[in-house]
C-alpha cells in the first residue's frame, strides 16, 4: 500500500526541520509541493525526484500526490511551516476520500510561522492568542475582520498569516483600525519577514504606526495584547510570574 | 559572554525535535528545565549535565539558568513544545533584564502541542484558530472564559492547552457550554493525550459529549468550527478548495 506523508518542513532553514521530516523526505520516492517550497528543499536534498506545481494549483497538486501513492510510491507532500496549519493536510484527506484511495496518510508536524516569528521577536506569545489569515481567497473578508474584532474583544494576541500579497493590500491597516478600538495605538507590533531563513529580517513598531510598516506576503505580523511591552529591542508578553514574585 | 538558549524540544519524541534543538542541547554545558522534561531528554542525551527543578519553581529555574550563563556557560533551558508559546522564553527575558545580565539569549522554536495534536487527529487546524490555556494560575478564570466566548462569536477553531489538572476540573465543561451557545452540540472535538510521544492516544467526540470524555493535564483539546466534520476517523476543517473546484 502506498504511503503519503504530509510534511511541514518548518520556516525554511534546514536546522528548523524536525528529524522526522528529514527522514521522511530522505526516504521518499517522490517529493511534491509548490514550486517555491520544492526549490528550498532541492538545496538540502539535491538527489530526490521532485514534482512541483505553481501556486493556485493546490487541488491538482494534491491529486498528483495521491495518484503517486496509489501507484505504491512513498510520497512526501511538502509545505513550509506546519502542514497542519493552513497547510495541505486537509485537502489531501479530501482528495483521498473523493478518490477512495487505498493509501496510508500521515501528517508530520513542523514549526509553524507563528513560532518562528515569535522566536525572532522575543517572547510575544506567552499568553492566549489567535492565528488569523488575511487571505480572502477562500474566506469572506467580512468573516476575517469579524475574527479580528473578536480577538480585540478577548484581548488575545493576534498573529496574522498572509498579511499582504501583490493584489491584496489594505487588510492589515483595516485589522489595525479594528484592534485600536480595544487597544492603545502604542501597543507593540512585531513584523518578521522570512522568519527562520537566511534572509530573515524583523522590526518592532506600534499598532498606530503599522500602516507605515513594510509588509509583504513573506511576512508574519504579531500584535501584542494589553500586557505586551518592549524592552531592549524584544517584544514580551508577560505571564504574571514576575508579578507573583 | 555566556549564551542562554531557550529551547522547545517539541511534543516529546526525539523524531519531532528540530536539528537545531538537537545541536544546541548536544553542545550545551548545562541543560536546565522542569524535572519531567529533563527526564525525557536524559533518555536521548544521557551524558549531559542537567539541573532540574520541580513544577511551580519557574522563576527560580530561570534565575539558575541566567546565573549559569553569567558564569560564561552555554546553557540550554528546555521545555516541551515550542518554548515561545506558554513557554519559558518570556520569563527568561524578564529575569535577565532584572539582573541586567550581560548574556546572549536565543530562542529555538519547536513543534507546539497544537500542531502535534492536529497531526494525530487529521486536519482540524486548516482555518483560523485560537489557542487558549485553561490554567487559571496566572490568569483570572473570567478572562479565560471571555476569550472562549469571543472564539465562539468569531467561529474560530479552539485549541485548549492545560485543559485539566488534578485540582482544576470543570473548566473544559464550562468552555463547552459557552461554545454551544454558538455551535451545534454535534460539532467534532478531538482530544489527544501525550501527542507525539510513545504512549500517545486520541479520540474524537462531540461538543455535547465532551463532559464525558477522559481528559487530563497531558491532553490537548481541539474544538472544531462550524465547518469541521469527521470522516474515516479523521477530523477535518475544510478550507474551500474542494467547493471551489
Amino acid at each position: 500500500m502506498g504511503k503519503l506523508y504530509v510534511v511541514g518542513f518548518g520556516p525554511g532553514g534546514k536546522e528548523h526541520m524536525t528529524q522526522k521530516a528529514i527522514d521522511v523526505i530522505t526516504q521518499a520516492d517522490v517529493v511534491t509541493g509548490y514550486t517555491t517550497y520544492v526549490n528550498i528543499l532541492k538545496e538540502y536534498f539535491p538527489d530526490k525526484k521532485y514534482i512541483a506545481t505553481p501556486m493556485m494549483q493546490e487541488v491538482k497538486r494534491c491529486e498528483m500526490a495521491v495518484e503517486e501513492a496509489i501507484k505504491d510510491q512513498t510520497v512526501a507532500m511538502v509545505s513550509s511551516g506546519d502542514s497542519g496549519i493552513y497547510g495541505m493536510a486537509g485537502i489531501i484527506y479530501q482528495v483521498a476520500d473523493e478518490k477512495q484511495a487505498d493509501i496510508e496518510i500521515e501528517t508530520v508536524p513542523g514549526v509553524t510561522a507563528a513560532s518562528a516569528a515569535a522566536s525572532v521577536l522575543g517572547a510575544p506569545l506567552m499568553h492566549d492568542f489567535a492565528v488569523i489569515s488575511l487571505s480572502d481567497l477562500m474566506t469572506p473578508l467580512e468573516l476575517i475582520m469579524k475574527r479580528v474584532d473578536c480577538a480585540g474583544v478577548g484581548d488575545l494576541i493576534v498573529c496574522l498569516y498572509n498579511p499582504k500579497s501583490k493584489k491584496r493590500t489594505g487588510y492589515v491597516e483595516q485589522a489595525a483600525d479594528i484592534l485600536m478600538k480595544y487597544r492603545s495605538d502604542k501597543m507593540p507590533v512585531g513584523i518578521v519577514r522570512n522568519a527562520g531563513r537566511s534572509d530573515e529580517s524583523s522590526c518592532i513598531t506600534t499598532l498606530g504606526e503599522l500602516k507605515n510598516a513594510e509588509i509583504d506576503m513573506f511576512s508574519v505580523v504579531i500584535i501584542g495584547n494589553s500586557q505586551t511591552y518592549t524592552k531592549n529591542g524584544r517584544m514580551i508578553t508577560p505571564r504574571g510570574y514576575a508579578v507573583k514574585r
